[in-house]
């Protein structure tokens, strides 16, 4: 029988069905070499002025960069202008203010995140803390979302150059909320981290733990909506990215390496998305998230997309999936 | 500048962004003739036996019926056995108990819903409220989600022979509480139902509504998640589709046939989903959504689904979509 599981973040329930457990076949994805990529160095001109890079030498916009931050070529929202909130008739509508921005993560084209050294990953983590520093100055970005899209069927677009995507937006994301919600509720009964307490029981438990290094713990959770699903923990009580230091950050670095080589090997390459789920903006008064701080703990997830989601997911929220995580976690474990 | 409009019911914010609106192209779907359709009259015997039937004559699992019920061959979720919700450390489980229902729309090898007659139509849509029905008298099934995946882009299985599928499940899906919660907020405050709020509004601006019959209204939502989104609504406030009529179930065949033609023929027969937005199954002494008879209201929704969703969906919730719902709108008018 299978089973059908909660995750006790957000209230989606998983129906973990065991009993057609082949490993789904992966679509082929595209080798996208391209002479003329705008993100490699070398091509500057191609893109928009650079928000921020990390350069070992040269003048902005010209080679001699080793990371390079720019504004989306056809941003979905536009930092310039006012945050107006208005009513149409029973609707709310905000203006499109936000940010739109891509990091690209190195000048050479790679076309895979696992390819690049831990060195250039470590680059890349920096850039998402310093991006999210920057960027909360703003009192009118509500939200921060780091997140890469690999492969066509994880809605990449044709740009095969590794980058990562950045969007501010200017109202807190209702999967954040629900997040958020879920760890308030928890800690409101037991006065504990709802993430300490998973960290603690995926380590002693073990059958979901793919692997944990010095600083952070990477398991297939318990509710895993997609086959192989993987979810990344810092060990130490943080609410927020921005508060990752550096010795976290190189130990990240090499987990994230390992962990995305691992899925290139096993599932050969597939469509994944890689989500950095953070806090909120805090507003200077808001009691809102009063106990934000203490309740919340940041996390990344990694998303394989072989599936396509069906009217099932859409009108429920909930998932099928049919890999049982702890089948994934084997597996993963069996390639480390 | 784009906008970005909230959903009032679910929370969930849109991008519309209008600066870059071509009409997305559509995948080719695949034609899925097939001689062996263990759907078409004649092979019952390929089919598991049938759970309910609408027959001109004939035995069960015999010709002549003109719409059969088979449960899923490949169930997600079983019928027997006890509904068991148990604890996994910090985790919550229920067993794998429910329905998986298949309901096979026509006799014949028909690929398109639009293709099917009035007469048809209304046959299937009694159909769904007897199987609400029957299925709602047991108390373990918390939520019937009654949805159609037309083309593989919309997750569809290999069985091209129109058909809807039936998954009756034990926890009430997150989106359904997000409607829910919505509406139940919304009366609180106004004590007026949010969705006939919605429809008196929508007749008197005009700009999103598609067409209105006598009994439904169909609409383009302000925050229409996908291009070319489409909500039905009975213009009767209704909690439940349990207790649709007879008029209201002929004049919904009319409606459902002349829109989903109209998708056809706009899209050129584009993947879609359609799901009933219903109810959950009220337990007799749950206090628990007390005011649902007067708050809630059920709907149709139709997404066709050009787009691949990305990390963005998958991390905030959220969705971006390039076509504005008045435009949708117009051109949908213009068809009909």
């Amino acid at each position: 029988m299978s089973e059908v599981r909660r995750d006790i973040v957000t209230d989606t329930w998983v129906i973990i069905d065991t009993e057609n457990d082949e490993i789904p076949k992966v679509p082929v994805g595209d080798s996208g070499l391209s002479a003329d990529c705008p993100f490699c160095e070398g091509h500057e001109g191609q893109t928009p002025s650079e928000i921020y890079a990390i350069r070992e030498n040269g003048a902005p916009n010209r080679p001699g960069w080793r990371l390079r931050v720019i504004p989306n070529i056809h941003p979905i929202l536009k930092i310039e202008g006012e945050l107006v909130k208005s009513g149409v008739g029973v609707y709310d509508m905000v203006s499109g203010i936000g940010a739109n921005e891509v990091i690209v993560e190195t000048p050479e084209h790679v076309t895979n995140f696992s390819k690049l050294s831990e060195e250039q990953i470590t680059l890349v983590l920096g850039t998402y803390r310093q991006r999210i520093e920057d960027l909360h100055r703003d009192k009118r970005m509500r939200y921060i979302l780091i997140f890469k899209n690999h492969g066509p069927l994880a809605g990449a677009s044709t740009m095969a150059h590794t980058h990562s995507d950045l969007i501010a937006l200017p109202a807190t994301p209702v999967r954040i909320k629900q997040k958020l919600y879920g760890a308030q509720e928890y800690y409101s009964y037991k006065e504990r981290c709802l993430f300490c307490d998973i960290i603690q029981q995926e380590i002693e438990m073990a059958d979901r733990l793919i692997f944990q290094s010095d600083e952070f713990v990477v398991l297939a959770p318990y509710a895993s909506r997609f086959p192989f699903e993987i979810l990344i923990l810092p060990k130490r009580h943080c609410y927020t990215y921005k508060e990752i230091n550096d010795k976290e950050i190189n130990d990240l670095a090499k987990a994230l390496k390992k962990v995305c080589q691992a899925v290139y090997e096993i599932l050969e390459d597939p469509p994944y998305n890689l989500i950095l789920c953070d806090s909120p903006n805090l507003l200077p008064k808001a009691s809102y998230w009063a106990t934000i701080r203490a309740d919340f703990h940041w996390h990344i997830e990694i998303t394989p997309r072989m599936y396509r989601t069906t009217g099932f997911e859409l009108g429920t929220g909930f998932y099928i999936n049919h890999i049982a995580p702890e089948k994934a976690a084997a597996m993963f474990r069996g390639q480390l």
